[in-house]
């Protein structure tokens, strides 16, 4: 077998930070992009075409040894379609279900006897009313498909607000979730790999701190995290991997709650690589984007060891500053250590457009490396350039 | 000013390993590719052009904001009518003449007071014999230009064998470098950068153990090395650095001679990233590659602080397995924390196509860092596919 072809659907900053982990390795990589100027086009080989589009799809996949995703939007009849007609779909659409809907997720958690929250599938504000007299308010509703960084998820603090989410109903969905609102400490996350062989791979479980619902910054590993707790989370992320026939990465959303059962609760899922891994890009031997290369080419997994104490991730969304790389001269003079990625998105308010990585060698630089990866992130978002950056 | 574009004359595995630097840092790379098929153009935009034609390389040049190197063998006068027209050639011709004529690099070392070997520019089998008369036998007959990897070079023990270098005198230069035969200890190598503004950036000494005149294994920084020695060596590499007007990396490779003068002798330098410094693409903060970039876009230049106690890297050279990627299965499973780098070069006998990185945390996991990466390298090159692997 010669260098194989992976085949990305989706031309977003995931697709795109697989490119230097496909040409380390020597892997040829395709995308298939929504459009020119999205990501990853600077990055790889390019196609572009509609996702949604099976015929474009099949093409595509007809030109790739496997076939993955930058995102769990393509429609899971036809990734079964592509599968029947002998396309290595990785992950494939039996196990991108749970990651595409929700309530299907909320029932395998239960069967697989996994910490939920407690929730309900509604499909009426009545039912939703209920629910919350029940369970107590607050609750939170979400559509099962379809969301992200807080989209498609709405807080529902009393039966007047449920009043206010009819049009929720009206939407294309048979019904939609309800969940208790969790009284939690912090937020969680576990990220392990799976290759189809069922080798899993298990990176520490870190601390993701969300801004407006977006992942903001990650401290891996969480610190002061409970041992046992860590070791349950992982247990079940590696759990859900398993039985769900995962292949790649798969990112598991927790809530913290202490005290409570096992000390967290399953929030959501995500089959690929993931903003809270993001910090094992420079922060891990291996780093997630390599990880999924290796697992969907069902190649042995690398080693997750940490390089240091800790590492901090911290997201730049677009903001002030329009011109990324005019701020690039103050932020590396001033943050030596600070590795800046730059995903090449126009700058757009709250877009996610860069990270900041920082490694803390030891227990005692944690500071210091959130200090970093904050300051680094906030001259590039702000854009304030040193005097002599005009040249 | 937006995200720059960095063009790379040449298309080896230097340029290739130049773009996942660039994607990272949302910097457009554009090489010069010297045909279809070399390492670099699977992996970077190209265009297929000869660097020894002026019209070419103009050409080039206007499309791109920074023009620099995968080699030193760019004509120096096309390189200064680059720079006649506006160019930013980085390194500059002023600076890489001193890489690309060892005659020149001598004669500069002695200015600036740095030790270098006795040598002589000889133009004839007399004066090569005269040199071995006065300054004893065996001496080291080099070509001023193109030699690498041991080409170029001959060793010289009585004056019958200089009898037999006629030759060599009979090449398209003025004069030959003669050079006596240093009895070094082992070879080591310094890695400085150095962007126009005149920062310079250090790494660690490494020590680079060389098999069959090919750079072969290197561990970072050299083990045992006298701190004064270590101290020195950086020192005189970054002086280089400064007196010759260096931009971008700068491998300097030093011969260890304990006991004598300062304890070690220039051996060659290279004005690029280099073999060498391959074990700061997982082995320390900043790698060689995005320290390159950074220098030769006069950004601020990067930590060059270890990650570990140790890094090894060893090179597999074109053996055996022509499938290199059938071999990744057996050196993934049985080396987890090897860092596999491939060039996607096409396999020919002692061809340098990859190399593997292992970090040793701490100084206890040196030996077991070196049989890793010796191991995984082995394996790759040889190619003894598991059982499994032919699925």
């Amino acid at each position: 077998m010669t260098f194989p072809l992976v085949g990305v659907v989706g031309g977003g900053q995931l697709a795109r930070m697989l490119a230097p982990a496909a040409i380390e390795l020597g892997i040829h990589l395709h995308v298939l992009a929504e459009s020119e100027d999205v990501s990853a086009t600077s990055a790889a080989r390019y196609t572009v075409g509609d996702y949604r589009d099976l015929d474009t799809l099949m093409r595509f996949a007809a030109t790739v040894d496997v076939l993955t995703f930058d995102h769990e939007h393509v429609p899971t009849e036809h990734l079964r379609t592509l599968e029947d007609s002998g396309v290595a779909v990785r992950p494939g659409p039996e196990a991108l279900q749970y990651a595409q809907d929700k309530l299907k997720m909320r029932s395998i958690a239960d069967e697989l006897g996994l910490p939920n929250p407690v929730w309900a599938a509604v499909d009426s504000v009545e039912a939703l009313v209920s629910f919350g007299e029940e369970h107590g308010w607050p609750v939170v509703l979400k559509t099962p498909r379809g969301g992200y960084d807080g989209k498609g998820v709405r807080v529902v603090r009393t039966p007047e607000e449920a009043a206010e989410t009819t049009e929720w109903f009206e939407l294309d969905f048979p019904a939609l979730l309800v969940e208790q609102l969790v009284p939690f400490s912090r937020e969680l996350s576990a990220q392990v790999a799976r290759r189809p062989s069922g080798e899993v791979a298990i990176y520490p479980i870190v601390e993701s701190l969300q801004t407006d619902s977006v992942c903001d910054v990650v401290t891996a590993p969480a610190p002061g995290l409970d041992p046992e707790v860590a070791a349950a989370a992982a247990e079940a992320a590696s759990t859900l991997a398993e039985r769900l026939g995962v292949v790649g990465m798969l990112a598991v959303e927790l809530f913290e709650t202490p005290g409570t059962g096992p000390g967290f609760l399953i929030n959501e899922l995500a089959m690929r690589p993931h903003n809270s891994g993001h910090w094992s890009m420079d922060g891990a031997v291996t780093g997630q984007f390599e990880q999924h290369l290796r697992a969907v080419l069902d190649l042995p997994l690398g080693s997750t060891q940490p390089l240091g104490a800790y590492t901090v991730m911290k997201n730049y969304l677009g903001g002030a500053n329009q011109d990324l790389y005019s701020a690039f001269d103050r932020a590396m003079s001033e943050y030596p250590s600070a590795k800046i990625h730059a995903y090449g998105k126009s700058v757009r308010p709250g877009r996610k457009v860069g990270h900041i990585n920082v490694i803390a060698a030891t227990e005692q630089d944690l500071n210091q490396a959130r200090a970093i990866a904050e300051g680094a992130a906030s001259v590039i978002r702000d854009g304030v350039p040193s005097a002599d950056s005009a040249r």
